[in-house]
């Protein structure tokens, strides 16, 4: 399959499904709406939400009532980074290859877009149209699902830890923490979401879990390679603003070389975590493969 | 009845419930907690969470099940204050009688903190003992409703709204807008959470609807006065603090005798909307009664 024309189609059908749940920018107060549109349709890859489709579609589910849910990570992915990019914690420029949403609309707006993102995951998700097509009773459990993966328990928590390792000689535990918390929690919950939709049984439903926590893995290895190898053409942010930081990263404890490898190596895992799948299953295993080759 | 013996006794279970919904402050990692908690336990008056339990004993139901969701209000207005009193927000330094967060724990810490209890007040309501005492449809709502208040479509909407307008000239329309939305509509909320919980018919979640919205109406009139003529001591948070940043308020259009005169019209438009309640919600009418009299 040619996995580059999927993520085209399902980038624009993920695409049509936020221009949906996010009101106009001239809606009032239009500069709140219009910051947060702003940072949203700033050309994402969209991969949270595409992970979420293709492990509904991998167990053979519709997933059109399953969009506007998938979308509500990708608000959630966005107002992490609003948030992250902010003076007060990694004070960065560049994000998509614009200036961040704070340097266009100021810090108190950017700090209200990332509020206002947050909060629509959840209004979303809460939208009676949902119960359209999910049983109210698995409506809730996504909807810990996303919010345990958003909180101190996950994304929240890897940024605090990130915080506070700043300057500091942190080890491989705390790095993997940091890791497995600020990207690896969304990414797991993407997967789990898309299966839960889908009405995954527990053994299926454990073997996506596994996929999306391996697939998350090597999202950050690549993350942490390019952000020494690649331009800043190409990933649209800030190069090498991890080692300016001081910020130990997974090249920083096993080289360049040795991080290509253990990418490629769990991305393996994460295909192998699928062998009980057939062929619905392939956008997933190409994923994987995509996720370690991708240069932005 | 004994309004404040029973704000005292309220008061004294929801933070009993708030306790159990936070980790302790040694959980890693442990500044977003110490800072999460901090800001939770500053003496809040949990105004928002007796209106909800008030609510539902009103239609005289058990509120046991109820005081976590009730606790949630809590940690909404608490996120909410903390990213208020931020530097690039309304620059505060004294809240709840004590420094800021920010001021304590740093501003990146602070963000994380407010961003860690908004989450977790999703990871509350969607836990799955809820589902014990609230039908998972009826907790959906619950959830909208929450989201709802939180979001654009309320606080946030109201806090963006007051960021712009400052150091304008803003008109009657617009301070109403921050009003109703920054306070006003988690207050009407905590109301519905409490009737909807209770299994409210149509008609008294109307009721009930309207008392929260002149309850939240009144609440903030008065606490543009306490601004004005209460005491740091009293109100433990910076006095003056509206008029030092040009900031329009319900006296600087009306003055403050026909402020309160307002106060107390409203109060009683709030006691009118629930004429065909019973003693039972006794505890609703003393506290708007309250809510006018109050000195912080």
């Amino acid at each position: 399959m040619d996995i580059k024309a999927y993520l085209l189609k399902k980038r624009t059908v993920v695409d049509k499904a936020l221009e949906l749940l996010v009101p106009p920018a001239k809606t009032y107060p239009p500069k709140v709406f219009g910051a947060m549109r702003y940072s949203l349709f700033a050309g994402g890859k969209r991969v949270r939400p595409i992970l979420a489709i293709a492990a509904a579609e991998a167990l053979g589910a519709n997933t059109t009532g399953l969009l506007p849910v998938a979308g509500t990570l990708e608000l959630i992915h966005t107002y992490s980074l609003i948030h992250d990019d902010l003076p007060a914690m990694d004070d960065d420029d560049l994000r998509r290859g614009r200036p961040t949403c704070h340097k266009v609309y100021g810090e108190a707006m950017a700090i209200l877009a990332g509020d206002g993102l947050l909060n629509l995951a959840f209004e979303v998700l809460s939208d009676p149209r949902r119960l359209k097509t999910i049983p109210a009773q698995r409506l809730v459990a996504i909807i810990r699902e996303v919010s345990l993966a958003s909180g101190v328990f996950g994304m929240v928590g890897g940024q605090a830890v990130d915080m506070e390792s700043e300057g500091k000689d942190v080890d491989f535990p705390t790095l993997e923490y940091i890791h497995t918390h600020k990207t690896g929690a969304l990414i797991r919950a993407s997967v789990r979401v898309g299966a839960q939709y889908a009405r995954a049984s527990e053994r299926r439903l454990k073997a996506l879990t596994r996929y999306g926590e391996m697939v998350g893995l090597a999202f950050q290895i690549v993350d942490d390679i390019l952000d020494i190898v690649g331009t800043q053409k190409e990933i649209g942010k800030d190069v090498g603003s991890d080692m300016k930081k001081g910020k130990k990263t997974f090249p920083s404890f096993y080289g360049l070389a040795e991080s290509r490898r253990r990418a490629n190596e769990v991305a393996g895992h994460a295909i192998d975590a699928l062998k009980d799948f057939d062929r619905k299953a392939d956008p997933l295993r190409e994923l994987a493969k995509y996720i370690v080759t991708r240069v932005n």
